[in-house]
């Protein structure tokens, strides 16, 4: 067996299907690049039969992407196979990665079909998908709850039709470890041509358990690919945490006696990127990029920090790139110094209009905050793409004041497909104001259901990065926005998420896996 | 063995070990008084020792709780020990918790014993414990990366001394859960009186793996307590989640085949406060008490909301308290009505001039939110305490406004010491002009290292939390605010966090376990 551990990142996949982190076409193709550069294996870029954006997301990525393998999820029927191999066409390497779901409460609940039916629809799928690629992974979907005889049967027959990787799926993160490795290990016993394919573990993590299963699946069971996302980003409580497989692995060689091929350091850039892009914050006490995970309480410090460094530390910060957090650009700095950035960030921009833009409000930026980081760059390209690209309102300005014993008065000038729009309105706070001001135009009806601001960086000086998560008849979109006045970034954030709802919504949904 | 899973909880000692997330004397006794509610079966209350603060806050949790056990933290020292005695005389149901590191590499770095020595204090401790309490824990720090020999040598003498739980700490989160399960396995096998004491897990989720491990030491080890928090609060990346071990516990009960005393009805409200005193956000992707772990994608609305629950829903939102949120109060609300409330949350107020007191900040909050939520109480009743009870600095009024095109300004009136200070400044947004208003005056020269607000409820009209993370000379502090108003909201973070970092630095650090 092979001591190499695949890595595969669904964050663009699986992630984006957590509510409210959906990503613009180009924000996908910017993580992806550092999902590239942090040397992930595989980047399942999304589901191209979901809608015509997927579509263009796979093939964008598929094209941009040149280390890793870039996959495309699909349903085992034809027309999503078909929508996946033609995304994936320009792709230096692809992977079409097909699914149905093997357990007896999915088959009859979900898909009304019987147990023959499913068996030959997986081979046909499989079957189908090999007009296309070589590279197929196939995942029997609610697999860990789905009877092991049953489920030798489906693996042994889309192995033979030439699935080359397969990927047992605990979709509702019901396993236990031990239980979970067992699983795997007897189906790779019983099958008999199971050593032709790679064997994958795709856990999430309702009971906490996500990491745990993946490892044990590893471990025990003799997966060789793992699923994951950064952030632990995904549906409900998330997916496998990268950071924390990867770390584990890594930490604890003498154990797992596995090579990873990711390159540690990019870890934190990664975190930050997805973070800030999705609007799903970090909480400090999370496993290797939570902002505590390496910080030792104070009173460690007056104990002298060496002496208590080895006896505490099983990681070092710098390995998972808590130093990349650096100062890169000023005021003095140029549009050649921005533009190389931006290149070196693996930020694309279209046209050299783009890169003007950009560059103009780089400067305003540096006005107003004497130190630029990556992370401003970042949140400063993502405004601006997220405003210019997609949508029809955009912010402009805006004047807002709040005294004690008075209402709090926001004026919010926007414009609505480059028409310019001046409203005001009061409320409980400045925010408050400017949502009702913003709302006394659009009149969305939308209802808010989460607000939160961090600091990109450290130091008041810092741009606050808002998040507003809108809800309107069922669908949730998170719109972020950045300035140094958190009152305006508010009211960008209310703006792009605004632009979010009114794209149509035609996007299918996976429902696994 | 027993077929019960004994859950102690550690958020008031090991979790405020946490940087940034110490609390109050009056905060800790509110949370305690929540476990209690979640009936949790030991509350480790604080570290009785480490300063006057934390004896009085033990002494008064011990006396204020009547169905949990209390349990205070102590060195494997006399003056250590006799302290936690004092603290925890008046309890109900008292626990001495004692600790040693046995280690090769705690015990060479940290404690310059040698293992003769270490085995000899041991002893000594738990035998000096016996003259306070018969329930006394024994905790091996960085326990499971001991020799096994030495540590069953040491855990049979201390059983002998009548220890009556032995805690096996795996103090740097280094485990694996097989691994982990195993070692305790063993020494349950070879210690020939194991069986005099019940075994207990405590594990660090530097790796992501202190659920798993902590679930490991009880299927496959045998030990039936688990040292656990809310939210999984704790040094570095926390420890065990009490969410989540029980939530596991419960769902898989087939697996597990044990019973857990909680009320998991009060696993959302626990949550809550715990993030709303510390200013620790949960994130979104959190397992259980996350915003999105019962959240589904839109998606499979469309798709029929009741066939998917029954395929995808493995535990029910309601069981775990996520129902808990309701209206409780509005402006026609009296002050008994208020009083009452206070009551059923377990918040009890020092005089009748401090109940007027949070009556009229209700009412002004109530004048500018209809709607007034269990989370806002907590939040209106924490910042009045934090401010009245310890500080110098309090809040009084602040103005402020930003218009695009001109410096933000802010001019704040605060008190210092119960003198007025009014103090203007501008800075880059107003949040930031706020700051350098009070720092112009106060001249602190704390470094602002985290910055981050999150709506107490949804809604715009939902006040602001704000925690300002502060450092100075190695000392972070965290200070939390509340308002309608973020910018106020921020203000009284800000001077929150002063405040505390005024408090004398008299604690020791108990470095473990």
């Amino acid at each position: 067996m092979s001591d190499k551990l695949i890595v595969f990142d669904t964050t663009l996949r699986d992630g984006e299907q957590s509510p409210g982190a959906s990503m613009t076409h180009e924000e996908k193709v910017r993580i992806a690049k550092q999902l590239e550069k942090l040397r992930v294996d595989i980047i399942e870029a999304g589901f191209a039969a979901a809608s015509n954006g997927d579509f263009e997301s796979v093939r964008a990525i598929g094209l941009a992407i040149k280390d890793s393998t870039v996959c495309s999820l699909a349903r085992a029927n034809d027309r999503d196979i078909a929508r996946a191999g033609e995304a994936l066409r320009g792709a230096n390497s692809a992977r079409i990665h097909t699914f149905i779901a093997t357990s007896a409460l999915h088959m009859e609940k979900k898909l009304r079909m019987t147990p023959d039916q499913v068996f030959e629809q997986a081979r046909l799928a499989v079957r189908f998908a090999r007009q296309y690629t070589d590279n197929i992974e196939f995942s029997p979907e609610d697999g860990s709850r789905s009877d092991p005889d049953f489920l030798c049967r489906v693996l042994e027959a889309v192995i033979a039709e030439g699935a080359t990787t397969i990927n047992v799926a605990d979709t509702v993160g019901y396993a236990v470890p031990e239980q979970y490795g067992e699983f795997i290990r007897k189906l790779r016993e019983r099958i008999p041509n199971s050593d032709k394919a790679v064997w994958s573990v795709h856990c999430h993590d309702d009971l906490g358990l996500a990491v745990a299963n993946s490892l044990a699946g590893i471990k025990i069971g003799g997966a060789r690919q793992v699923e994951c996302t950064i952030n632990a980003l995904g549906e409900r409580a998330g997916n496998c945490s990268l950071e924390e497989v990867v770390m584990a692995v890594k930490t604890r060689k003498d154990y797992f006696g596995l090579d990873v091929g990711i390159d540690t350091t990019q870890i934190m850039p990664a975190s930050r990127l997805v973070s800030g892009i999705t609007g799903f914050v970090v909480q400090p006490n999370k496993a290797i990029v939570g902002a505590n995970a390496f910080a030792h309480a104070s009173g460690i410090h007056q104990d002298g920090v060496l002496k208590a460094r080895q006896t505490y530390e099983i990681m070092r910060a710098e390995d998972v790139g808590w130093a990349a957090n650096k100062i890169v650009l000023g005021k003095l700095s140029g549009r050649n110094a921005f533009k190389q950035r931006l290149q070196e960030l693996g930020i694309e921009l279209d046209s050299e209009q783009a890169v003007n833009e950009a560059f103009a409000r780089f400067k305003d930026l540096a006005d107003r905050k004497s130190e630029i980081f990556d992370e401003d760059i970042h949140a400063l390209v993502s405004g601006e793409q997220g405003e210019a690209g997609e949508g029809a309102y955009r912010f402009v300005a805006l004047a807002q004041r709040s005294e004690t014993g008075e209402r709090p008065h926001a004026r919010v000038v926007f414009s609505e497909n480059g028409k310019e729009v001046v409203a005001e309105a009061q409320g409980n706070g400045p925010v408050d104001a400017t949502v009702n001001a913003i709302e006394s135009h659009t009149r969305s009806g939308a209802e808010l259901l989460l607000f939160s601001v961090n600091a990109i960086t450290t130091g008041t000086e810092s741009q606050g990065e808002v998040t507003m998560r809108l809800s309107r008849s069922g669908r949730i979109v998170n719109g972020v926005g950045a300035d140094p006045d958190i009152v305006v970034a508010a009211a960008k954030a209310y703006l792009s998420a605004l632009n979010k709802l009114q794209s149509p919504v035609e996007k299918v949904h996976a429902q696994g896996i």
